[in-house]
């Protein structure tokens, strides 16, 4: 199981009225994008307003600071893994032109580079934030380029890496994606607010229609004069979306560039019993990743559907182990075995990928325990080889169990009575085309990014 | 959606281990019981220890508190639906016999006479706590009865209602279950560690097997001398176990008197289609509690079972309602259709019961909106007639839709296309009989309690 | 230096007037009397409400919290050194005529007995608190009383010790003083609204006159019949005031029994210049109980008064002592030499007590250090030489300096060029007859008792 | 009343051991000079060690806290009236040469023109924090500087304002004090320990020796190759220290370039009783920066002094107003008439200063109430007719009692029976020279800046 990104999302309304409980309630709807932290900041042409901490969003947020979220313009960012010294995001400053707010899922690999160019040129820099080095970056473009939105196409032209930025000038939202389009970005509206947000699925609970993907390397301005499309770092390169939102990261409700994930994700199931298939008696996934994937190997292999873990959602982040002489690996308080479901039976169970091995292994010892007869292991993605450039948190080789071993020898080591992964070429049926998606950690083929 | 209930859970280890980590995950397990307060008071012999809050058990615990939980006896409690003035369960108290902790999960319906009684004695209340009410008069008991465990029995010969109680006197564990057995009790054991609790859930977790279901009226008490029944207040009536807890409030890996919650569960689903049959092309369960119901019918009905809504695991207590012009009800943050799988489609939409109708009718209005071309909806229990007096938090009379409309008229109130009830004869069928089983909030029928 | 008691207060309102925030006022004035939790229970007729906590009154209370302390009367606590067990006061409870709300200032040494008496009876006890206790006992003298004065006064002539109670019924506010008279409490008004309060400090800063004192032993009941005295116990018994309340426990602006408190030190420090003369350039006193009695000794000499050392208001309870090589002690941080006052002087430096002699060497010490070229220490009362057993938290004889050495040895051991006592008789010449002051802690000669 | 100041602090320790804890106890003697935060940041050559947070030194720092400041370096800061967007000081950031934190007291008046020249170069600003400018301007001349305390004395040529700084880079602790030496700044050692503190009541708590005052103007650095002064800023213009932290900010026991503050007060004291005798019973001071005038004002008048005032002192930065009908003056909470030492007589009240009169109106009122037969005012300063561009909180000329009125006049508006201001030549008596201090704020002759 690898780790959440972050989701960002941004709003702007032609009617003048406030935005903050929706900014709310959208990143409730991203939570699943980054738990460390969250926060949200808002602009009446006149100051800015923000709440912000360290936390879930119904932690940060509360009917006493909500309403305190005025202004027609706000932008709000959910966290995943912040370093220590950082400021919460969305990050806000003063620059030559007033106040700028910035909100950034991503990761800026030239990062060092493009740092020591500025100290160089004397900055301070009060944390290893790439959104501050970035904020950085366009108000230094700024002194020469004549809007924001100029600066900020400049300064994409210098960045590496996955990212889609919101930032909040005092009279324009404006939001931009990388060029290879590695993480999702999509432009909503309901009646005359328009949305900016990480997944579509922000839209939907907002009751607004999903209006278009931004494009790879496209900038999107609203402000006064209506929402602008510029288009300059578009189109020169290849697009390369991160296939892992697919398989992982995304909510199955979320359309990314066009395709939906939760269908995606029945189609990778059925392709994973067409290339490894098994004879069982009940098929399920590991929750809450692994569900759709399993669907679909039932639709396609007309073995019944059924759940053979209990997941226990009352698990959080400050859950502590045990010290205890008896060892609870935490797998058994976060998932129990279904023995109602699975006793006697020979069981397909389906998990969204193996990093390490050592969940897998414990999964497979608490289904057998459970009174599972055989256990076949199904993976709907590649075996992991090869470290993510553009941050999706995926260990050194060293530690990829799929770097070290052949497919029988992780059979043997996770317990499993048989181990089949999703072959590559799967990818492209369920419409992934390796023309537009990236899939590096699987095939060390990594996207031309030079525009 | 009806309300959760209360858990409790007990430890006694003979070889004078320290039994807090093992409340604490044996509290995860229970969580689902109650969301508002939990505790674990431990026992050494020579003192008490005791952590308790406000919260769930992943924010009252911590790496801190937890090791000074010491000691081979304790009891552990999730509480929901606290009055304000309460002290947080477990209750501790000294008596003169020395300390008594007391954790109980139920309702006693002539509270107010027993109170009176204690009160004309010249006692004192410091809130209107059931378990505190009980512990007087298990002081009063004692000062005429030879042990702690006959003052329990005695007292219970008093007590109207339903309930699950944990006692831990200076060098015992009690635990007592109704005579009606409403509520579930029962043992386990992992080497020479016993365990009680509400559900057997928890000792899946613990890596404890389970030894048997306390008996309706049984007291249990676990001292040096090993673990002893005392039966005189068994057998004398009819068991009438709430068959709610299988619709709604258990774990589905739990045994409840013998049968399977998920079992129970798809069985019901099952039994569903038979009396209530739909023609559609994916049936769906109302996340989490209507999920395995869903599957039974999908089993029985051969119609493909899939993922209609998706939950946002994330909206916890605190959630704030918008105070927007534009309304998001609840339940759009907290469900959202899964249009992918069903958009142009007929589905079936299964959930555990209804109250009031507002839920039901908000759900079907989401899953049209989602794309579904009809909706029937289907409910896993009888139509809801009757309050309950042993303490399920079901509203007045006046307030449940069935009570106030036929089939039909409740169809056009949700919006759906065609909806079915479980009709009552068929719990018999999945082995939830109506001589063992309480339905009275379906058939006004009110068990017999005198023992 | 000893430590400090409680403070109580209550409210009573003939307009029918919240009292919440004169009460709130009134503990701040009280604070100096305990500083562990406090808490203000107000009553409207119809229900009762609570606001409690840990912590000082300027942390429990906020300005969301003190609106909601409804009612016409209320009652208040600040508590000193609580045991971890105890619900913070005042303690609510319900009992066979209604609700009870109980503060208590004092120290019951018979209550083992007076426990077990009530444990035989069938009593549970939530605490070890003696405001539970009594409460218990009220509400046993109730079932056979007229009313609820009646009750309070039968349960006065049970309990042994020190005590001021304010208890809170449905309709009535009653106060009682024990027969001793060893706390203090008195009675003060501001238009239609009367307060009873530890003491009358609290009347000033709420712009109230002080009406009188409440007797030894006196009840006094606040209800729509008016202020009422019950004296049933009264005049039975010589008064024994606690002598202490003026050296230290009282603010300086406090009338005890109709002696100022602030005159009384300065009357003190003149007589122990009379006893104890010294000749030097500055007499200065410890902050901030010595300083009083400084300037009485200043007066009677005729030498400067100054100061002589800073106080650091700042240093609160949760000061982290130095694990440092080098040790500050915690009087370095709390207390600082003025070397520009002292350097090169013979000083008379004033406290208000030795207990075991360490603080004071450190004083000496730390005034030596900063430059005096000898140091006169005075104590404001004579050796302490006996353990107290109506609760003034004096320690074992085993511990006290003055039980073991001489007063040479003693300023040998504390290092001071010379060093006083105030003699016994002393008191007497500034008003604290041994007729109506106890003081058993220097002379072993405790007060009867028996009424 | 006027307000308090920051206070920084810093260590280098020679033996390569842990500075925090003395850092710590340093705060605590500094915490008169800012309530708001406060933090310590610590360097052991490999990285940062920091604990920071909004409140009291004894609510931020605790024993789990403190002794995770490892190192041989570090900085603290006490902060008074933050902005809401600042980091809480010290401030930490990278820069071209690695880390540099920064602690500040003061106030740079040309800080709007300074930052704007940094916004056009390209910087940005996350706060309106002074001390982040001032770090920009270190960073910008430090890619021209050879060293950073180069850079340092460039950034001060260009500072206009009061300030005190303590810079800490990788391996030197840095210090500097403006060239006007408005602000107080000193060093001291203990063994191979050496301290720089705001005031050298620091040292003493420390057990430190005070070495010398920082001239205005003077660059200290500290570093494996010793303590070293840079004077090249020193001697070209005339000091003007401000006279107001003798009144008012400065603790007692500091010494502030050669002057003892207690020593220094008494002597205005005494100064005010020559220019502004008055016949009295009793003279006393506003607790607590009013008691030593109050002294000096006894010993030259031969009045006895005494109390005619109780602080409380657990009337904290919380404290809520009174909404009710009868109208409390926060002065009635936090100050209490000694009615036993003032009743009848005629009285002297001396406090430091008077600013809009309303507080000086509320004594004069509360002691009157307090029985006080007449009341002589004095004030220890001068009538205040300018603001402080130097960043002393005084307010709009507009809001000043004394540029409106005549002595008389506001004699008559406070109620008193006279009324009596030090006269500014008085100052230069006691030690403060206008050749050396500034007095602005009384005589708008503003010290001439220019180096």
């Amino acid at each position: 199981m690898i780790q959440e990104e972050c989701g960002v999302i941004g709003a702007y309304d032609f009617d003048g009225q406030d935005v903050g409980i929706d900014l709310y309630h959208g990143l409730y709807t991203l939570q699943h994008r980054g738990q460390e932290s969250c926060g949200i900041v808002t602009n009446d042409y006149v100051r800015l307003y923000s709440v912000k901490g360290l936390g879930l969003v119904n932690e940060v947020f509360n009917k006493d600071n909500l309403p305190t979220l005025k202004g027609k313009i706000g932008v709000g960012h959910v966290r995943y893994g912040a370093g220590e010294d950082e400021a919460i995001p969305p990050i806000q400053s003063r620059y030559c032109k007033g106040t700028m707010t910035l909100a950034m899922n991503g990761h800026i690999y030239n990062y060092e580079e493009l740092r020591s160019e500025l100290e160089q040129r004397g900055a301070i820099f009060q944390s290893t934030s790439h959104a501050e080095m970035v904020m950085n970056m366009i108000a230094v473009a700024r002194t020469h380029s004549h809007s924001v939105e100029a600066a900020v196409l400049e300064v994409v032209k210098r960045l590496k890496g996955a990212y889609s930025i919101v930032v909040m000038s005092p009279k324009k939202l404006i939001a931009v994606r990388d060029p290879l389009g590695i993480r999702p970005l999509a432009v909503g509206k309901r009646g005359n607010r328009y949305f900016i947000a990480s997944e579509t699925a922000a839209f939907s609970v907002l009751h607004a229609e999903t209006l278009f993907d931004v494009k790879p390397g496209e900038l999107i301005k609203i402000d006064e004069t209506g929402v602008n499309h510029f288009t300059e770092n578009v189109g020169k390169i290849k697009p390369a979306h991160c296939v892992f939102e697919h398989v992982y990261f995304a909510r199955p409700d979320s359309y990314l560039d066009g395709t939906n994930v939760y269908e995606a994700r029945v189609g990778i199931g059925r392709e994973l019993f067409k290339a490894c298939p098994a004879k069982a008696d009940i098929v399920f996934g590991v929750p809450s990743s692994g569900l759709h994937f399993a669907l679909g190997y039932a639709y396609e292999s007309g073995i019944p559907y059924g759940d053979g873990l209990v997941k226990n959602s009352y698990v959080g982040r400050t859950f502590i182990k045990s010290t205890d002489a008896v060892r609870y690996e935490a797998v058994h308080i976060k998932l129990a075995a279904l023995r109602g479901a699975i006793e006697g039976k020979e069981v397909v169970m389906v998990d969204d990928s193996i990093v390490r091995g050592t969940t897998c292994a414990n999964l497979v010892k608490l289904v057998k325990d459970g009174g599972a007869k055989k256990v076949h292991m199904r993976i709907a993605s590649p075996p992991f080889l090869y470290r993510c450039k553009f941050g999706t948190d995926i260990p050194d080789r060293s530690q990829l169990l799929a770097a070290r071993m052949t497919v029988e020898q992780m059979r043997d080591h996770i317990g499993a009575d048989s181990l089949g992964f999703l072959p590559i070429e799967a990818f492209e049926r369920v419409g992934l085309s390796p023309d537009c998606y990236c899939s590096a950690c699987f095939t060390g083929k990594e996207p031309d990014e030079n525009i």
